[in-house]
This record gives structure tokens, sequence and C-alpha cells, in this order.
């Protein structure tokens, strides 16, 4: 028995307006193309790029959005809709086009990710589950690109899923992580759903519940010879290690080797350094050190620099929750409708009008210079246009690129932006303009609103 | 089509150590009883108290935890398990007892809002998800019950759906938003799963999809004659005010009210009373004024005090993050094994021992004064208890409470918490103490750790 489809599970999982419009729409007969982009208004502090996550989802929800008998007849009984009006919802189905940057890309602010355009009810429908789906595996990818970055090459295991915002985003960043170079998680669903290496240790618990520290060791370096790794500050770091070289020689002498030992608290960069010494103090030089414990970039880098002996970082909640920014300022906006270009004047809120494009310029060497945002049909020379269509007609384009494909996507996305703007505190803001014709159509779009709307002339 | 239950959906939905501890646990023959108590280790900032939620999700967790085919298919294919441990998986349900605070419960940090006690394999493999369930809603819960607190009456909505960290925390947003003081929601899954109220508007594609604002709102308020709430700040909030005013008039020929105009950006404070003015001198005293656009307690507050005439806020995603605190510091801990109480001693990480009980003592008006943790079987006299049986041996102790009852537990004990502990910065420190018998257990078994594993006298 599978789970249901998700756009039949979560058609309703939708703001109540997105309905209401829609009704309205319907009253009124409107039909036409709408043209929503969905892009992020500002960078939160120390953030200067994001990485492109979510996509997958989105299209698998809109490939399957469907309003089930059950929906209808809750909407019904809120005794707001006309039956002709719920008729209607009941055939409607995603028929439109969505232009997006591949999973992995990365991408800065006001630059769009995504844009549908379809009938206006159906794209209107479609926003809170695309700015959700989006806007969480786009958060947790930069977040975990940092903590890539800060550990130069260190593989890197992903360990949120007790603290995050759910069941879903569990999944989720286990997935976003692995996009953007973890090597894998510690979350076995998301191993199985996604195909993501899993790992695991030990937990306090489980070295608690024997009567001794050492009994704990030596029954989980029977029960698992070749994947042991032994966690070693129960009650002291540097007794938690003499236990361990023991057992390690006990396991050497069986053939097997001891592979990790874990640190999960106190002062990591100077114990693993002193773990260091006694593991090579006793020829033991091949097993390796494992962090855990309130890890995020900030604090891989401040160990790191203080000279830790970390083979391999864990890290939990900070990154599965992306904790110093957990949400991005994501916009899904009305950009064209029946063909005229279209904006609101909201304070501080300024969108970008049309169906864009944007054009990535790189130096000699391949590497990120600067970028313009364009009007989609409009010529940039020189320019690469990153935005592809993935969804033409509500059916798949093509087929999709696989998770693997994806990451080493943003592997190469990312070694080619320069360090600059990777610096995990205050990096330097990446160059974006607007080409002649899109700065022409906004000034004009908004001359015409203030014209219109405000009386102005 | 109905979804599968939860704990056979999510049964995978575990840290991979889990399993690889149940496998030695199931070497050794080890399955006496283990209680395992979840709790949260500290206030972050600004916090004074905490609002229990959760334990609905994971009692229906317990109740249903099931490995299907396909997961031990999966499991298999690590090629790290035996098959003798992963067909005695496949008949592993949850057997154990529950202790828990109900939902909408007050409770402070240390205590315990749940004790599991189970064969040590069960009670090991529900921590993650168990842990997830409920400092998910703990989370949202005390950070929706600070607006409700801010708001001083006014009906709050939860706006936060589209930036939720997925479709999970969307649902569970809604409902512990709900639980925790709100009138409803803009969620209409979560209307429809939980039976809360659900409200909409209308966005501004709805607006900039007309030619003209005021055809749009024209529109609305014809097919929503009941429910219309008049988003006025597209372009201008006066000019959107006064197009309001225009179809409110309207609206009155033809027999109906404009109930709202909604607010959404700029000096919130400063429009509300402008627009308050121009609705008065329309003779329009009966059309209220809802808010939204980065609301939380901060902001509500700041609005109120700065004299913003706001009837009733919408709270987005700074809720439904918790965006101040987006996690908590909860830990699920062995805390006694086959009767044996047991800690561990990690640096700042000290757990409380043995099955417990929170007492609460009250004042003469029945405000709460201070708490004592005890020891499970200890007498506490003139202490109320506070944790009570909700599953024995598997199987739930009695019909549980539906969430308008979880609702008015919360309503009742939050108008019983002084005032001291809920300002929003920089509350008072709840008092909270040991009883006799477990400062002592406490002591005896530290006491006893120190000589065995660190060889302390």
């Amino acid at each position: 028995m599978t789970d249901r489809p998700l756009g039949e599970r979560f058609a309703l999982l939708t703001d109540f307006y997105q309905l209401t419009m829609a009704a309205c729409y319907f009253e009124q007969g409107m039909a036409e193309e709408a043209t929503f982009s969905l892009f992020i208004r500002k960078y939160p502090a120390h953030r200067g790029y994001f990485v492109a996550a979510g996509l997958e989802e989105a299209l698998r929800y809109l490939k399957t959005l469907r309003f089930t008998e059950a929906d209808l007849a809750y909407l019904e009984s809120t005794g707001l809709f006309k039956a002709k009006f719920l008729d209607y919802l009941k055939g409607v189905r995603f028929t439109g086009d969505v232009w997006a940057l591949p999973e992995g890309s990365i991408f800065f602010k006001d630059e769009p990710v995504l844009e549908v355009s379809a009938p206006i009810i159906e794209a209107q429908l479609a926003e809170t589950f695309v700015i959700n789906a989006v806007s969480l595996q786009t958060l947790i990818a930069t977040k975990a690109s940092r903590s890539f970055y800060a550990a130069q090459g260190r593989p890197l295991i992903d360990f949120s899923l007790r603290r995050t915002q759910g069941t879903d985003a569990g999944l989720k960043v286990a997935r976003a992580s692995y996009l953007a170079g973890f090597l894998g998680t510690s979350n076995v669903l998301a191993g199985k759903i996604y195909g993501l290496p899993i790992f695991g240790t030990m937990a306090h618990s489980f070295i608690t519940s024997f009567e001794q520290e050492i009994d704990s060791f030596r029954v989980f370096s029977r029960v698992f010879p070749q994947t042991t790794t032994l966690l070693i500050d129960t009650y002291d770091n540097m007794v938690g290690a003499k236990h361990a070289v023991q057992v390690a020689k006990e396991m050497a002498a069986r053939g097997d080797r001891l592979r990790f030992v874990r640190l999960d608290s106190g002062d990591i960069a100077a114990i693993s350094k002193e773990v260091r010494r006694l593991l090579r103090e006793e020829g033991l030089d091949q097993v390796r050190i494992l962090a855990s414990g309130g890890f995020d970039e900030f604090k891989i880098a401040q160990v790191l620099t203080d000279g830790g002996e970390v083979d391999s970082f864990a890290v939990g909640t900070k990154m599965g929750v992306s904790a110093d920014a957990p949400y991005f300022d994501c916009a899904y906006k009305l950009v064209k409708y029946g063909g005229r270009p279209v904006m609101k004047l909201s304070t501080g809120k300024v969108t970008l009008v049309d169906k864009k494009q944007i054009y990535r310029f790189y130096d000699e060497e391949g590497n990120f210079r600067r970028d313009t945002i364009a009007l989609r049909e409009e010529a940039v020379p020189g320019g690469a246009p990153q935005l592809t269509p993935v969804m033409q007609g509500g059916r798949l384009s093509g087929p999709r690129p696989d998770l693997k494909a994806c990451r080493r996507h943003f592997l190469s996305e990312f070694a080619r932006l320069p360090e600059v703007y990777k610096a995990l505190k205050e990096p330097a803001l990446y160059p974006v303009d607007l080409s002649p014709g899109l700065a022409d159509l906004q000034g004009r779009v908004a001359q015409e609103i203030h014209h219109r709307e405000l009386g102005e002339s």
C-alpha cells in the first residue's frame, strides 16, 4: 500500500484565500494566462548566495494536483462556495508551464528561482505549496552548503532529524543537505526514499543501559565489527577514550578495526587533540575522530581554527532548522496577466515584472562574475541563460536529473563561486543588474500604475 | 483511499543508531524495562515557560508502530543486520507505558513533559519520532502563546503555511497555534483535519490581475458578501482605503456589510489610525482592521503600544518557524534500566534519574506558585501531580481529549500563570526544585558512577 500522489494529498494544503480568489476568477470568467515569479527579496545576515532546491517536490505536486471528493465535500461544508464552482474544481488540473533553475544551482536575491505560467486559477492555487516546497529545501541547502564550505573537505553527516520542524522537514533536510555536499544522514527513511548513504553510531542511553561503559563498547564492536563508532563522552572523555583503545585492541586481535570515536560535548578542539595523542601513542593512527553536538558552520570553523583534530562532523539541529535564519523572505508574485505586465507598489516590496530570464557572465577561468536579470525573450549577448523549461502544458519537459546529478551540479557551481561570496560572515554582495529591456518596462509599468491608481501625472 | 497509519509510514523515520543499538540489545538478550524522560534543558532567550503539545501525534505513532516488509527489505539491503534480528523487528509493537502532561499544560525547564517505560528496544526505537513530534508542537504552541498574550484579547489568525518548514510543520503549526489561543488559520487542510476555523482574504495578485484595484474589490464583495476582507496596500494604503469605503457603501446599499480591511505593509500603527479616522468619517465604524505582514509578539506589542487601531492580527512566518528560537534543547534520556536508575555525566548535560512526577503548588487564588520534581512514587504533600498515565501496555489509558478541550485546558492554565513569567522580554525564573527523594537518589547515582567509571572514591 503506497501513499497517495502528492498533489492529491495536498490539494487543500493551501491558504484559504487561494480558493476564494479562484471562486472570484471563476465567476468573472477570468482564465487568461498568469505568470508568477518565485524569488527571495533579501539576504538574511551572513548570506551572500542561495542554493536552489525543492523543484522536484514542486513538480511532483503540480503533476498530480487534484481535488478529491472528500476535499470538495469539506469545501462545500463551509457554505461559502457555489456548487458550480466546486464542480469546476473537481476537474482542475495543472496545465501550465514552469521555467526553473536546476536544483543545486547558485542564485542571488531578486532572481526568479522559478516562474509559473498557467490559467490564473491554476497558477494561483499552486502558490502556497510551491513556495513551501522550494523555500524549505533552498533554505536548508543554503545553510548546509556553509557547513560544507567550513569543513574544508571533511565528510559531513546530517544528524538533525529529532529536532527538525516536523517529519516532512526531517526528510527534506536529509535530501537538501546531501544535495549541498553532505556525505549522508542518520535518517533511515530518507536513506530509503532518496537513496542516501545512512550512518549511525550509538546514543548515551546505550552506554548507560550497561553496567559498565566498556561492556557497551565490547557488545557493539562484536555486533557491528565493520562499522563501529564508539561514543566516549558519557562519563569522561579520556576515560572513555581509554576504554575505546582497549576495545580497539581487542578488535584488532580478532582481525577487525575500530573506525571512529565520537566526541559529543565539551571543548572539542582541546579534547580531540588529547584523544588523537592517546590514539597515536597506542598505535591506533587509523581510528578517526567524529565530532557532534551543536555543530554548524561557525562551530566547525572555530574548532578547525583552534587546531581541532576532527576528521568528520555530524551536523544537527542548527543546520536542520537553519537556526540563524530559519526562513527566507521568499515571494511568489504575479508579474503578468493576460499579456499585461503587473506589479504592486507596497512599501519596500517591489516586484520585477513580466516573464524573465537570468543571464550569468563568467571570467576566463569559468568563475561567476555577475548576473543580469532580463525579460525572457530579450537578447543578452555573452550571458548564459540559467532558467530552463521544466514543465510544458502540465507535463514534464523531459527526464528529470536524479539527486546525485543535482549534487554534482551543486559541487560544480559552488566551485565556480568566488570565495568572497562564500565568507561565513559578511560576504561580499554579488553584482546583479537589470537588462535595459527589463529596467525600461519596470519603469513604464510603475509610471502607468502611479498615473492610473494614484492619479499622479 | 486513506493514508497509512502514522507508525507504519514512519517506522523508518528514525536515526539509524536506534536500529544498530536495537540489534545489540537483541543479540545480548537485553529486554528489561527502560524508562526515558523527555524534557527541555534550558530556556531560549525570553522564554520563561513552555506549552506542552504534540502528545496526540506521539501516541498515534506509538499505537501503530510497525515495520513493513518494504522497510525490512530496505534494512536487509544495508547488509548490516542478521536475518534473525530483522525477523524479530517484523513483530515489534510498542507495548509500554507512557505518562505525560496533557496537551495545553504549562511546564518548565528540566520537567519531564513525557516519560516512556517499555522493553528497551521499543522505548529506544520511539525516541526520534517522539522527540520530533513533541518538540515541534511544543515549540510552536509556546511561541504562539506569546502572540496570544501580546494581543490582549484581539483575535489572531495563523497565516504561516507558505513558509513553515515543510508540509507537516504547516499542519502542526495551525494545530499548535489554535491550541495556544489563536482563533483559526488560513490553512485549509488543517481546517479539514483538525476542525479549525479557516479564514482567507485576498492576495496582492488578485488585485493586480484586475485593470483597476476597485474592480477587484467589487468582484470579491459580490462573490463573498458575508466574509469580505479588502487588502488595501497594493498601491497606496489611503487610496486603497478610499476604494474600500466606496465598495463598503455599495455593499451597504445591497444590504451587505464589509467586515474587514487588511493592512500588510508600512507603519501599521500610523496607517491604522489614519484608516480608522477615514472609516469613522464615512460612518463605517463597524468595519474592522486586520493587520498582517511580519507580525510576532514583539511587533503586536509595539503596534498596540504605539496606539495602533488594529482589531485582529494575522501572524505568519515568525510564529510559524518560531523565528527567534527555532528549536528547543529537547532531550529523551534513559533514566532507568532494569530497575537501576542511570544518568550520563557529559559536560553541562545532567539528567534527572528514575521515573518522576511533577508536583505543582498554587497560591490562594489558584495561581502557580512553584513546582517540585519528585520520584514518581514519592509523596509530596500539598502538591498537585501533573503527569498522568496516557498509555498502558501499548494501549490508550482512556478516551483522549479533543483539541478544543486541550485549548480550554491551555486557556485555564495560562490564566493561572502569573504575569511575571509571561513577560515578552526577560521573564522571571519560575521556581522549580527537586524533592528530597529525587535529590538524594540523584546524588547517590552520580557518586556511584564516579566511583565505578572514573575510579574516584
